[in-house]
């Protein structure tokens, strides 16, 4: 059989957690917490499914759910969306990607997406026949060199994909950022989907600078967030699209074909927990920093290079001092010869720069990030 | 916006649930039970994600859910399937469906459809710009006419799709299907998709005859099943897909950028009902023909004229004395003027039969049921 996509392997994800089992390494790779989210989540999960609440949920996502996730959005932005026609709730944040790409992309098209970036994106397109224009962020700080992206455009262009707070790099966008896209999209056809799972994780008192912040970007995007991040349990797949009238519409004929809905009593359990616990998400970006920081401090008296942080919950470290290996071989060598697990960030591009960086994740426990720091210190 | 799926509007599953809220019907449209499956899967379920298990599931779904699903499928069919290379989990079988149909068809493809079929297969294959090819199944019984679709086969024809037992109709597959089939495809590239989601409601003492029973259908099959159904929890969302090794190989390529993995605790829950309770399925043939046969007897003062049903949980009714109103325009009626919901069967059309026929569901409680027969006793 021959393959539709020459380009696909085993996501990096899973194959460096299962370098990781088998060496009985520090899992710094794949991103997900090792501890668990509020224990009210679990216990409003229970009740909804004790309370005969698991028969398909609707298409578009339980009521309560899309209400709050509106609520949170007027609240926290200053956007007021329509529940009921722009909210869409959806099997993680992977599925909104790939409906949100299947709506609008038609054969031919063209998405820039920038690079470094999450591997789901490309294999999206290229299934219903678009093509992936790759434009890199600026090193060393993963800025956005908006002119590359204003002179990749052409009349194809259909998409430009963003992603704020970053993975893997941790950089944040800027209301200036968003100023720019919008500039580079007037007066034409172009959407955005902004990906911003990691909208919760924010540093330094920045703000997260959402797509609907910005009134006439707003009108054109695809807004993707999720509750993995925010709620510690990567594994519960719920995730969210918030997109304008029109768009949702074409997003929801996708949806309601790819899963037709997501698992009710989970959505039962986020509707709660947002309703009576929003000072979970608002503690969030303190309860990162505090991991960040200490993270880092470990991580200061070993060989590796500390990036910046803004955003997300990656830590970006340049290996120079340490070896020459490309980044995949030296994270192959890492997770066999020092027992940490991490990812090479050249699984992130379409063209690897010439760079000796892999990403750590400080999603753990500080006894997790004490134990691969003490391991890391040993190079 | 152009859309890019003109014929999708929203599904009649969607449509015929909300009018029946709005009107406060007896619900027999929309396929999901009125009851729960037993506590002890909501009880494994609970333990699960109280036991730390809330983070991403493996990509092909948890290890110990596919050995259970590889000895069901050799106990009960006779084929070994390798748990690791041949079994993936999915987000529903929607999702499986949607994944093997990305997986392999390319565009200009042709992929032959049975009508009435479920309404997620054509919108799967239009974004993927393959074409679908509709051949209707024989009335009154609802069989496949095989060498009409011999006939439809051509140089493009990529995939079958076939459904047993079948929605809406209630028939189910003989060996001789399965054979003739085969017969069809053989020497050719042509795959199958088999959607077996019914797989364990079958009636009268019939075998369900999955694909993975015939030794050479197998091995060009991609076949999904769920566990909604079986486990009267049509919104759990848990599905799964059976491929040989180079055909599951392409299927987990799209599933990963899809939906990545599925629910981690619901998994468990499943691994754990399968091993420790497969007397649950196995009385699902006579627990679901009771109600088929209480069903009926309710209806038989009616003038609803009954079709036969073999497997599933869907009962077929011809209209005819009752009306000469197309079966929306019926069923439209019917829900307000007698306050009951069924499925027009035309939903399940490309090009829908000169015949009066409705679905209703029956996968209800006996006191639903008589609820539904006495206001249907009154037309
Ligand atoms: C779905 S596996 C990848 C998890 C993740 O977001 C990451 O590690 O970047
Ligand atoms: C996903 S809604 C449709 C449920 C179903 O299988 C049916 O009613 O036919």
């Amino acid at each position: 059989i021959q393959t539709k996509l020459p380009k696909v392997g085993t996501t990096i994800f899973t194959v460096m957690s299962q370098l990781a089992q088998q060496h009985n390494a520090v899992n710094l790779g794949q991103g997900f917490p090792d501890f668990d989210g509020p224990q009210s989540l679990r216990d409003a999960l229970a009740a909804a499914m004790n309370s005969g609440k698991n028969q398909y949920a609707p298409m578009t996502g339980i009521a309560p759910l899309r209400e709050q996730i509106a609520a949170k959005t007027e609240a926290l932005y200053g956007r007021k969306v329509n529940a009921d026609a722009e909210v869409t709730v959806t099997s993680g944040a992977t599925e909104a990607i790939f409906a949100a790409i299947a709506a609008v992309v038609c054969p031919g098209d063209e998405v820039i997406v920038l690079d470094p970036c999450y591997d789901c994106y490309e294999p999206a397109i290229d299934l219903v026949g678009g093509r992936a224009v790759h434009i890199p962020l600026t090193l060393p700080d993963f800025s956005v060199d908006w002119q590359r992206v204003k002179d990749a455009v052409t009349p194809m262009t259909r998409v430009i994909m963003v992603n704020t707070p970053h993975n893997p790099s941790g950089a944040v966008f800027s209301a200036a950022d968003l100023d720019t896209l919008a500039e580079i999209t007037r007066g034409t056809q172009i959407l955005v989907i902004s990906d911003e799972v990691y909208e919760h994780i924010v540093f330094d008192d920045l703000p997260h600078q959402s797509a609907l912040r910005h009134a006439e970007l707003a009108e054109r995007s695809f807004v993707v967030s999720s509750f993995g991040k925010t709620y510690h349990c990567t594994g519960w797949k719920v995730g969210y699209c918030i997109a304008p009238r029109a768009l949702s519409a074409e997003f929801r004929k996708v949806h309601q074909y790819l899963t037709f809905c997501t698992f009710g009593p989970a959505q039962w359990a986020f509707a709660d927990v947002l309703a009576n616990d929003p000072q979970h998400y608002l503690d969030l970006p303190a309860f990162y920093q505090h991991k960040r920081d200490r993270f880092r401090e470990l991580l200061a008296p070993t060989k590796f290079q500390l990036l910046p942080v803004s955003g997300a919950y990656f830590q970006l470290v340049d290996y120079t001092a340490l070896s020459d290996k490309d980044d995949l071989g030296f994270c192959e060598w890492l997770v066999r010869e020092a027992g940490v697990a991490a990812i090479p960030v050249s699984a992130f591009y379409e063209t690897a720069p010439d760079a000796r960086i892999i990403r750590f994740c400080f999603a753990k426990s500080d006894a997790t990030l004490a134990a691969a720091a003490e391991r890391l210190a040993k190079l």
